[in-house]
């Protein structure tokens, strides 16, 4: 069983009406109808926090009881508690798998995880996107053809200010001329990370069958079994303990 | 010509008299005489910057002049402002050199730039530490024979939660039966990043000829010419302005 | 179910009586009793083949019903027929998993895939060897604690001429002064590779529990799903199958 | 100073009119006067190397006496010796720069070094290639703005099935649909290798400036100084050798 928390800043939902109509339930709402869905097999437990909820929704409980966490926001980045980031920032380090989506780029948790701005260029023009798979077998590819594609998007260009990716399974095509890196992993810690770009929120991106089949493949793959709990601690290893026997020389600040 | 800031938080050197006994012009001090007896060919231009001064030494304009950043701190890390590490962090993207020593693995600019904690296992005790080159002929490791041995180092343990290095240049035996990676490099936008683990106060690690010319020869690995100045950008490309010819389609959020 | 075979030269444990008698039934034979021991949930399914056979036993029947080849040799590496190394190549890119064992390092099919002479340096005289788990909650030490302690090793160390690691899970300490990264992981096409130090022939290593479960584990790592068998193709897609319309102009040598 | 070798195999020049008549000197010739007229600063030492000539042009002393070769070939992969190839090899290993162009993706040297078929899919159609620079600042795109606009253009396609790329400097877009990793970099050994994808022989590619400069930059940060000529020794260390002083245990083969 994979527990999945999907959060959702939710502003733009409320906000605009041409979103609210599109989502309804919010882009939440979509993304767990879809991967609950696909979901024959009964192996995800999922569940929704957004932005407005107590702690953001991502309490210490709910993020102890997260296998894979979905991260959805655009507009209300600034809006999220630095004690929540630092909260899934250690859970992440920890082992819990995290999949930012879209807009999610800016937001403060993978920036922070990546340590770079994580810009890049983009246009809002319902423009036509291809995602090529350059990694066929992948795991995150599996059940997709050689490349997905979507009648209108907002366009993300490079360069991406993001380190180099550890391995990518998509790339981007745009009819406007641009090209990206539309779908990258990394690890932090014991955790496992996958940006994926699809999803503005002005297109009926997350009702794709194949865009929710790529999330779908990514909580599979992003959920890691083992755990580092004590990741961040610096252990002293008095000298009675080291592994060889040694006698302490020298001076100490210590 | 390759510009040179030695930054220190200069704490231990004035609060421990042994200290202060082994580093009468601090570690910066140590570091900046080492660096100019090695540059035979004039090529660096040194300065230092330390902790108490104003902005930390490290102003706008100096960072502005400064191709490479070298970081020693142990004691102060709270104590740097978070102000100051974003404008290093920036300069850093945008192209500067950044060599961490020692204890710098818990500064904040290291752990923000990696977005994992950096910990490690440690042991005071004098030890013998042999460092191993894993990748001969690496411009970090010229003139640098199989191995530099220090007698009396503190032991740094694994695991030491960084993400996977880029590069390797030296792994560490430690006499009392640990191991660490103890020379890794990385990219982070455009500035290239050094982890360099000898430097313990309380031994003069810092008048070692082979500790001096491996941090020299990091000095010029890490000098690179190009810059990326708009790394945090995120530019709209106009319709009318796509690489080929759209019109624009679908639903706005902007 | 995940199908193993585990190839081995089976050489030494004929001719030198030492190894015969630790390895009666061979390194294969060793290695497949404690995977089938450690194995209670029956997920494995496990076969051997050795040199002696025909095509060493690795005919294009056995491969096409293996999901993970474990790699044993060390006097006979120029034996293997080039042909049998194509064959083994194709299939660990189209998406089999490979696990190379200590002096598999000098294995025609692992320098083959890594493209360097993967050398190293070595002492045989017996000595304590530590393995470090540099990355905890990797699902390759999964059970296993901070470190393995071997007393009777051949040591293995650095430089080790291979690519850079894309995943460390083990860094061996040496008695005898050495560091080596015995643990470490590595794609190739679709095909997922780790080679893992310990194991030489004159010591009961393949009889130590914990070497047997990160072998196990590592079995279950590199046992891949998803394929990717027309890897080696160079497809041509004619104008009039682009995904967007154009139109052939300039020259053309095909 | 830097000793460039440019090896070309000279084929289609010769049997092909239009090819002949865009490069009457080969491509080789056409890259030398390229790299000639922008080396400025007189750092370069340039020459050529052909299939037909005795050992392909590649002996021991011509090698001995190259920092980075740059390689083309398309029709006759399979004429080049192997033994030609295994000497090429070893000489990156050592720590030559190779720079593999175009159709070079299927030469044997660079199928060798990377351990993957690199194949790609590919048409002829004279097409709109656009290049995009993913790492604003790296060497290899010095002098270069956001992207290069090639106007005809063989298109290659993802999957390119290569090893992840340690750095990528170019990613294409095609005016038929398709994407491409067009400017990759890699280490094996102490050598450092970028595969650019521009130049098929039937556009005059090779005549671009954009083209020819990202060359000379590639030329540039391939030269490495260092060398690791033993990398393909395996070392014995005899125990009185060791490190630290132990005594042989245990049973041998050696």
């Amino acid at each position: 069983m994979t527990r999945v928390t999907i959060w959702n800043e939710n502003v733009h939902e409320r906000k605009n009406e041409l979103v609210g109509k599109l989502y309804p339930e919010g882009i939440h709402g979509a993304i767990e109808a879809g991967l609950s869905k696909l979901d024959s097999g009964k192996s995800l437990s999922l569940g929704t926090a957004t932005l407005e909820m107590p702690e953001h929704g991502l309490t210490e409980k709910v993020l102890a009881g997260t296998d894979v966490l979905i991260w959805w926001g655009h507009r209300a980045h600034g809006e999220v508690q630095d004690a929540i980031v630092d909260r899934v920032q250690q859970r992440v380090l920890e082992g819990m798998g995290l999949i930012v989506l879209h807009s999610g780029h800016f937001s403060k948790i993978f920036r922070r995880l990546m340590g770079t701005p994580c810009a890049l260029k983009w246009r809002e023009a319902g423009e036509r996107e291809r995602l090529w798979v350059v990694n066929p077998g992948h795991p995150i590819a599996e059940g997709i053809g050689p490349r997905i594609e979507l009648e209108n998007t907002e366009m993300y260009g490079e360069p991406f200010s993001i380190p180099e990716p550890e391995e990518q399974v998509f790339i981007s095509w745009f009819e406007g001329g641009e090209v990206f890196r539309s779908g990258n992993c990394w690890h932090r810690g014991n955790g496992k990370i996958f940006y994926f770009r699809p999803g503005h929120e002005t297109y009926p991106i997350y009702y794709n069958e194949e865009v929710l089949k790529v999330i779908f493949n990514a909580v599979k793959w992003a959920h890691r079994q083992g755990s580092w709990p004590e990741i961040a601690k610096a252990e002293n290893v008095p000298v009675d303990k080291a592994p060889e026997p040694i006698k302490a020389r020298g001076g100490s600040v210590h």
